[in-house]
């Protein structure tokens, strides 16, 4: 998806953090079961996260990182345990934002000590539908409880607090990150001191609602759902979650960038087939990123990531429908980054809730950053996104 | 999907053209097959249409309408054969443009004779894959040749060979009619005196043509499709083709006509159930919208007229990539119709279209609609778009 696909810091680079093994933390068990935003409780509950840079003996260089919905713990680096977890595609090229953390990066392992864990309900090593419910000696499937942004957050929470960690020099995140990053300023004001959320609103569209209302459809009429409970089946419904992700990725791209990038060309022939194979360079693209991520995700993760960001809502969760009271509670300085093509999280809705910042005398940065490449920009523009970080996190307080 | 869903004219009003009849013309048989764009042959051709209005002596007062991806050639009145056809959904409403046609409405039944015909392909009348083919005895599925607008064209040109008819005073539509339209004007310059192309442009968006291309896939692998050969199986791919359409609908809204019809309402309900079933209005509505498609449209056909749609491209067609070269071909006067929340044919492309018009010194007229309702707005701004063809028809050469 990078621009810079290519360009990969070796492991053994200055700049990369080179081999990182993810831990796993319990934060949860049958005497301390977990308490769900929906009233479920659930235990055991185990979070796989990494972890780049030293703790400061103050304890206050911590910087946590979101990830967005098909990402994991794995931000930065190579992943050593590629083959033992098999999560073989880890083994081609770095952590999703191995551009931007490292030594001497936006995010400067030498300085900052950084900390991304996967989200409940997720299928990278956190308990979610496709862990063993100790209860029935079965996966869950989606007898696993829904989650919420609101549940990440307070995950994370347990998570710093076994590790012994007060405060937060930063949080940040792009997309679903950024929800969760602003979630962060709104729970726990005064532990976080600088928040920054990219590509990203107080809430998702009524129509980015809709599109994955069409996602969880394909998926869960594929006949190979069977209800969610397909983990020992001959075959999983890798029809209906391709369907889906071709689906979101058209989301995550803009209609100029789609323009760039394939225009009307014809997928390696000069003439049309008047078929329904592949004739179009754009049908040869999503059909590539559809079969390739089945490859890599769970179906029934795909249902709970999107429903929890569907449902989060800033205002409902924190200023009982105003976004502004809500934001009033925030003590961080926020620094809010949209890209001009984003249609999903679309820069006037990042914009209101600048606003809503404004209005409660907040101190909030707004930088609408001019880009043909829609919601991916977060992770595209990854040299202007870095500047951004760097500059905003050295101001910080 | 109008605003004045509970304003239809009854069948007995003056202002209908009251109870119709469609007819069925055969224009091609085993003698004189008819020869599609991609080279292949094909009889025998019987194509459903509808008349309104009488054909004046000179034969002079002849409007052609074009239809959308989902139409027929039921443009107004009712339905007189809705039992014996088996197309019960039409007991209900008028036919879909009753709005505009009809005595002293925009398109004047008493001053114009209007013809509007099912596309080959289609699902209603004209042949199409759901149809016998005669080699096999079996109903095509997708064995039948894929069709391009040219195809329709050049088979409405048939049909007005054997009705008698020399001269089209307008050809007019909205959305793939809209380039079914554009493609009359420059395929046929001598014979249309004035063209209204509305909410569509010179050809699709790449990424309309990637919205296509999930739709399609949603119905492909659907494991009732069984390579379209579903006809006298116990069930049909309607779980793909409901996919296609909710998706479909979501680009025919637009984001603030969404918010404006639903925002992030919940359904039936004050608090969320934290569970996948429908929570949110607007998936409702998706749900309520696949559901009712399934029972009125044929999902091989929709995979050959969203390909129609996708094929598509003026400039190609007739000026070797050249608009301008294209659009200079024509003699009709001109009068496109952009709506301006519409980002399926958004006014941006065409806008271009209308300057290709320009830069080769024909008639062209550009009108945006200011609208929320998005692609939509070309059937639901009925007052605007009606007011808009009396008065360009009125002035017509």
């Amino acid at each position: 998806m990078s621009k810079n696909e290519k360009m990969y810091d070796s492991p053994d680079s200055a700049s990369s953090v080179g081999w990182i093994k993810a831990k796993v933390a319990r934060l949860a068990d049958e005497k301390n079961p977990f308490r769900l935003q929906s009233g479920r409780e659930l235990f055991p509950v185990d979070v796989e996260y990494e972890c780049y840079g030293k703790l400061s003996r103050k304890r206050d260089n911590v910087v946590l990182i979101g990830h967005a919905l098909s990402g994991d713990a794995h931000a930065a680096g190579w992943d050593k345990n590629a083959d033992a977890s098999g999560r073989l595609w880890r083994k081609r090229k770095p952590g999703w934002w191995d551009s931007v953390i490292g030594p001497g990066k936006a995010l400067d392992t030498n300085k900052y000590f950084i900390i991304c864990s996967n989200y409940l309900g997720s299928c990278y090593g956190t308990t979610g539908p496709s862990s063993v419910n100790p209860a029935t000696g079965q996966e869950y499937g989606i007898s696993f409880p829904v989650v919420t942004v609101s549940d990440w957050t307070r995950l994370q929470k347990l998570l710093l607090d076994q590790l012994g960690i007060e405060r937060i020099y930063a949080v940040i995140g792009g997309s679903l990150g950024g929800q969760q990053a602003l979630e962060w300023a709104l729970a726990y004001p005064d532990m976080v001191d600088n928040c920054v959320v990219l590509a990203a609103a107080a809430r998702l569209s009524t129509q980015g609602v809709a599109f994955n209302a069409v996602g969880r459809y394909s998926i869960m009429n594929d006949p190979n759902f069977a209800a969610g409970d397909y983990y020992h089946a001959s075959a999983r419904p890798h029809n209906g979650l391709a369907a889906a992700r071709m689906l979101a990725h058209i989301t995550y791209l803009s209609d100029e960038g789609m323009i760039d990038k394939f225009g009307r060309r014809l997928q390696d022939k000069e003439k049309p087939d008047f078929g329904f194979g592949v004739e179009f360079a754009v049908e040869s693209y999503l059909d590539y990123q559809g079969r390739s991520f089945v490859e890599r995700f769970d179906a029934n993760s795909y249902l709970y990531i999107t429903r929890a960001m569907d449902y989060y809502d800033a205002a409902e969760q924190w200023g009982e429908g105003d976004l502004v009271k809500a934001c009033g509670r925030t003590r961080a300085r926020m620094l809010l980054v949209s890209f001009s093509s984003d249609w999903l999280y679309s820069p006037a809705d990042t914009r209101k809730l600048a606003l809503a910042f404004c209005r409660c005398n907040r101190p909030v940065s707004l930088v609408e950053v001019p880009s043909s490449f829609g919601h991916d920009a977060f992770l595209v523009e990854a040299e202007t996104v870095g500047r951004l970080l760097k500059s905003f996190l050295a101001a910080g307080k």
